[in-house]
């Protein structure tokens, strides 16, 4: 039962503080904090609130005409999050622009996965996307959208990744950040040997990789490895584990990594029937 | 042979009047003249220029300290493309925005390229893709990307496409834009009529799709038809020709559609032997 709404009229009001000028602070630290925004965003959220990867969500500010269609959203919150509404002009001078969307969540998480944890968590037959210096908001958005999209279990991130809970990756995400299962930290090596560990196969992708992506061979476990447009993944982690590539024209930029680990991702899920 | 370098000490020159505030004249109408903008994209320019397709170089702007990495692009148009130098200073005032790729070119095209002759041109072995309502220019440029990839043989865009020679949809290209001969224009149905009439078997790519993509059947002439994201393409498209789906996990928002045709052009390219 979600709570009754609390109308704003002033966009200086102390209870909607976390709300104001988003888009600036959407680059700093915000102590396990994360800006939703959109509907499909909120639906997510409402599912992850209070789930095992600790997502909750702390306040909404909604556009009070926008009430009415999100009541069935609103009503999966419990009554312990506050729901705020405001109108057009007082929404906007709160967000800092002109939010079209018109409506915003601040989220939580209340403590950040360990990947060790995470990787003991995964079941016998898993398929995890792993990813190396991704800096890109949109292309971490991407691999999360892929990554859901084709039943990926969990997300790595090494810690030269940026922060997936961005406002912008989480809302190109479509919102599967918050329920993809992820950690971020630690260098990729380390968290690829623990993979190993684990029983994965690893595939390090490469536009000289060594294998097509429609040749390798199905293992319960697969691990899909995915690094930097510019200067793709690292020679330690080349050699160290199998390479696979996306065939395609020679002489050309390779393809965009959100597309690249797309078509991987695909290929590995059909391999282990997760699609159809 | 290139030209010998123009200096250029003022940003209000007249001989340099086409490169500046490009950023806010990208949304405007530039009878036929694009912008192309990087090392990539030029040298793309140059195998363009003087080429079928219609495209040609009619000037270049380079930061002074590019000059030299740039030579051996350069040289590969001739000395009637007239070549401006300038300082930082004097080149950002020109662009209206720190543009710290240095490398600017206007383009023009003499003709833009009629559907029916594109068609009539094609081999009796051809991969096209077509895309109807495409509005967003990353998505247009990541989709020529894909094409130029795959080896698609030409891109037909529908009159509701947005223009792929808009500065950033050629950007997101990787010049890919300048090398995939396309049309745009006509709508979608007479577009697709015309393939049909021309020996192609036509996917449209849906969500809800009958057939798999990876079950799809090879044909010497293939067609990939992608939509928008929001809306798909129209019913009267999806019940006229075949439709396919990217297998993907139930309940969430469908792939990107330039992950979604990157897949698909993937799966038709393999089918037809243009990669391995």
């Amino acid at each position: 039962m979600a709570a009754e709404p609390i109308r704003i009229s002033d966009s200086d009001d102390l209870r909607i503080a976390a709300f104001r000028s988003i888009r600036e602070r959407d680059l700093v630290g915000r102590q396990g904090r994360f800006v939703a925004e959109g509907t499909v965003v909120l639906r997510m959220l409402a599912s992850a609130h209070g789930g095992a990867s600790g997502f909750r969500a702390e306040a909404i500010l909604v556009l009070e005409n926008r009430l009415g269609g999100l009541a069935e959203i609103l009503a999966r919150f419990p009554a312990s999050v506050p729901v705020y509404v405001a109108d057009r002009a007082v929404f906007n001078a709160i967000a800092g622009f002109d939010m079209h969307r018109g409506v915003l969540a601040i989220g939580r998480r209340e403590e950040a996965a360990d990947a060790a944890a995470l990787i003991a968590s995964l079941p016998a037959d898993s398929l995890v996307l792993a990813a190396c210096g991704i800096s890109n908001h949109d292309n971490m958005g991407a691999l999360f959208r892929n990554a859901a999209a084709f039943g990926a279990d969990a997300v790595l991130l090494d810690e030269t990744c940026c922060d997936p809970l961005y406002r912008k990756a989480i809302r190109v995400s479509v919102g599967a950040v918050l329920s993809v299962p992820f950690a971020r930290g630690g260098d990729a090596n380390t968290l690829l040997g623990r993979l190993a560990e684990a029983g994965f196969v690893i595939w390090a992708l490469s536009p000289r990789g060594e294998t097509s992506i429609a040749r390798i061979e199905a293992s319960p476990r697969l691990a899909l490895v995915a690094g930097t447009e510019g200067e793709g993944l690292p020679p330690a982690i080349l050699s160290r584990f199998h390479t696979a590539r996306i065939p395609q024209r020679p002489g050309l930029d390779s393809l965009n990594v959100a597309t690249a680990s797309g078509i991987a991702l695909y290929q590995m899920a059909l391999l282990g029937g997760r699609v159809q």
